[in-house]
Formats: C-alpha cells, sequence, structure tokens
C-alpha cells in the first residue's frame, strides 16, 4: 500500500525542480528497473505489484524495502500508457568528468538537445555502439526526466552522461584530441579518414551547433543525402548521431 | 474567427476513427504546412493567426479560404506545446501501389511500428535516403496521426506510405527481388554485399519482425554492437532503419 504522501512525492520527481531538490528520479518498468537493480545506481523505494511479488518470491531483491501496490496504485504513479509492474526511486548519483581518461575513446559531445525521446535514444545508440562518455551543454534536456530515462532502455546505467559549460569543456581539451561535429555542408562522412579517439559534437534539432561552439570545431563532416533532389532537409539528431558513431566505429 | 463546430471537428481528427470517417486530418506548423502546399496533398482549410496574415499579405495562398485566428484560439485546437502560426485541414489522399515500378528501387516494410515517433522519423529517414516507397503492416500506427505527421517534418509529401496485409504482399514479391530483414543474429551488415534494390523489413520495438514475416525474409542482417560486453540490447527501431538505409545508399 502507497501513502497519499509517497504519492505526492513520486509525482514532484516528474518536475526538475524537485528532482534536483531531492537529489532522486524514478524509474519504471521490469526491464529498466532490472537494469538500474544490476548497476551502481542505488534505489531508496521500490514498488511491485502484488502479482509479481507472488510470481518472483524467491528472485526479489534484498536490502531493499519493498512496498506491495495494487494496478491502481500503479497506475497513480506512472507516466506510462500501459504500466509495468514495478516502480523505483532511485537515487541521484555524483558525477563528474575524467579528463584523464575520457579522452582515449570516443566521446559524444550535445549541443542543447532538447527533446527527452532524442536524448534517451542518443543514450541507447553510444551504449550500443560502446561509447562511455556523453558531455551536454547545460541547457539540453536533465537526463532523469523520466522520459529520457525510460527511451535509454536502460542504458542509462552503463553510459556516463555529465552537463557542463560545453564551450569550457572544449577549450580546455587537449588539443592533440580532434573535435568533430555535423553540419548541413562538410566534408562527406562516408569518405573522410576517421580516427579511433575524438570528440563527436550534436547540435540542437531545430538550430544544430551553436556559433560558439562551431567555431571550436575543426572537423566540419556531413552526411550526405542520397538524391540531389528535395529530400528532407534534415535528419533527427538521434538519427544522424547513430550515422556518425556508426561510422566511426566501422573502421575498428 | 473559428467556431465552436469546427473547433469540435478538429479535436475529432485527432483520433484515428475520425480521421477515417471523414478522410481529413490535421497538420501544423509554418514549415510543415508550408510543404503541404508545394505538394499533390489538398488543403481544405487553413487557420492562419493575424499576426502571421499582416506579416505575409502578398504571399498567401490562393484559391484556399483562410480563417484568421486568434493565439488563443489556435492554442485551443494545438496540439504542439508551442503552437505556431498555421494549422490545416488536409485531405486523405487515395493511395496505391505500384508493383510495376516499385522494386526498381529499396521499398522499406515496416512490420508493426507502433510509436508515432519513429513512424515519423522513419519517413522522414526515408526520404532523406531517397527511398519513395514505405509499405506498412495493418497494425502499424497510422500515419495521419499528428504526432506522426509533425516527426516526419514534411517528409509526408514526399514518401508513399501503404498499409496492407504484409504477408500478401511479400509473397506477391516478384522472386528476383531479395528481401532483407534485421535480426539480432545474422549477416554483419557492415561487410555483406548489398544489392540497389530490395526490399528491407523492420520490426516492431519490442518483438522484433513476427514470426510469419520472418520466414519470408532471404537475408537475415545484423547490425554488431562495438563490444561483446554487456551493451544495449537493441536499437530503437528508426535507429536501425537509418543504419540499414545508410548501408544500402552509401555503395552507390
Amino acid at each position: 500500500m502507497i501513502t497519499k504522501n509517497q504519492v505526492k512525492y513520486i509525482n514532484s520527481l516528474k518536475s526538475n525542480k524537485f528532482r534536483k531538490k531531492h537529489n532522486e528520479f524514478i524509474v519504471e518498468g521490469v526491464k529498466l528497473v532490472d537494469e538500474i537493480l544490476n548497476s551502481s545506481f542505488e534505489i531508496t523505494s521500490l514498488f511491485v505489484t502484488k502479482n509479481r511479488i507472488e510470481e518472483n518470491e524467491n528472485n526479489l531483491p534484498e536490502n531493499i524495502e519493498i512496498t506491495e501496490i495494487n494496478d491502481k496504485e500503479l497506475k497513480n504513479i506512472s507516466g506510462l500508457t500501459t504500466p509495468n509492474e514495478v516502480f523505483a526511486i532511485v537515487k541521484i548519483p555524483k558525477n563528474s568528468i575524467n579528463t584523464d581518461t575520457i579522452f582515449n575513446d570516443l566521446v559524444l559531445v550535445l549541443d542543447k538537445i532538447r527533446d527527452p525521446g532524442n536524448l534517451g535514444t542518443i543514450i541507447r545508440t553510444a551504449d550500443w555502439f560502446g561509447i562511455k562518455n556523453i558531455i551536454c551543454s547545460s541547457d539540453t534536456v536533465d537526463l532523469y526526466n523520466p522520459k529520457v530515462v525510460q527511451a535509454t532502455m536502460g542504458s542509462i546505467a552503463r553510459v556516463n552522461v555529465h552537463y557542463t559549460d560545453l564551450k569550457k569543456f572544449l577549450k580546455d581539451t587537449p588539443e592533440n584530441i580532434p573535435v568533430y561535429g555535423t553540419f548541413l555542408e562538410g566534408e562527406n562522412f562516408y569518405t573522410c579518414k576517421l580516427p579511433k579517439n575524438a570528440i563527436i559534437v550534436i547540435g540542437n534539432e531545430s538550430n544544430g551547433i551553436s556559433e560558439e561552439i562551431a567555431g571550436l570545431i575543426n572537423h566540419k563532416i556531413f552526411i550526405p543525402p542520397f538524391s540531389s533532389k528535395q529530400t528532407a532537409e534534415s535528419l533527427n539528431a538521434s538519427i544522424a548521431t547513430a550515422l556518425v558513431c556508426s561510422e566511426f566505429r566501422r573502421i575498428r
């Protein structure tokens, strides 16, 4: 049974303001909560339907207090169209950038990604392509927004996502690390030689890479459309990210 | 000024049932409505803010009745977080598959794509890669769902999307047309030789390609993750589509 105060608290965590205040976020659904349980994240409360508790009697996590809830209660706190048996409150971890090691591999840099679905999908895609670090501008959508968490499909447990002043971050990057960015003009990314370690900058959904960041990019690349006839004006930001990551990784 | 009945009618078009009944759908925002105006779609009503009418006095479409609306009225009918000046009611066109010509190029086949954002993004991506025809299973999310239309970013005006019985469609496909599908096992798509024309089947977000369709696929391909260590279990459906389309097109 869930209390009125718990429902109120959980609903407050749907807003960035209260996530920052309480330093916690919410995770929903069997698969995602499983990924969180198997990660270094710390779950502070776990709500599970009676049905699922009965079916998994010998397989419930230890050292975490489990509150049994019914379908109606779950529906009350869930942000999903089809609520899915488990619901967790999770501590937001302290996160820092280790600039000694991150430049030994690809690093994704996101310049003002605003759509939660895009950020989540980018994290999931980075995970697929073995990219461990994503650096976001301070005005990128919040990682702990429930829609972002959901779209990561669990990859939030494996990819480090940091928020910082991008301009400062890029200025402090060692000179020998090439900084790539996707533009609507630039070198054809299918034919240019791509290095093993680099920074890849992805721009905002509507406006692309901002001017002050563009000035810090030394390799402008371009995903060419198939035809010179009229096509889509641009690609979705998460699609562009995937195509570029794939191209950087295929040569290994 | 918009009437109460118009508001009621427009809101009804947000559901599939009433779109089918009235054979019309809605399109929002300056860019998207512009794409529709420059296409073969037929706009039956156009609602434009006073501000925009004044700014574009010499550049308004002819032969279409324009209703001036204020911001509050636009907000009332809009499905966008930030309503964007124009709103159109558009006729759903009659659509048929020309099996004489479609197999001369790549054809995308969608087996039960359920997320509106994914379908819209797939259409936008297909447009970028010059793919003109998409065949959807009858249970794929409706093309005229406002979220799909929005996510196409205008590519709905250039890509033909048909709904049909996929099993029958694939059985009737000429034998010399190879049918590719993405699976979690199969041939590494980076290294296999891909033809110029083919059918590419993309599966449902949670369950992949259904069993009865899988049996009709003669080339199983696989997008390999970068590492054999634990990564994301799968890619988002629109991301997988983009990676495969890019790989088919890069060899030209």
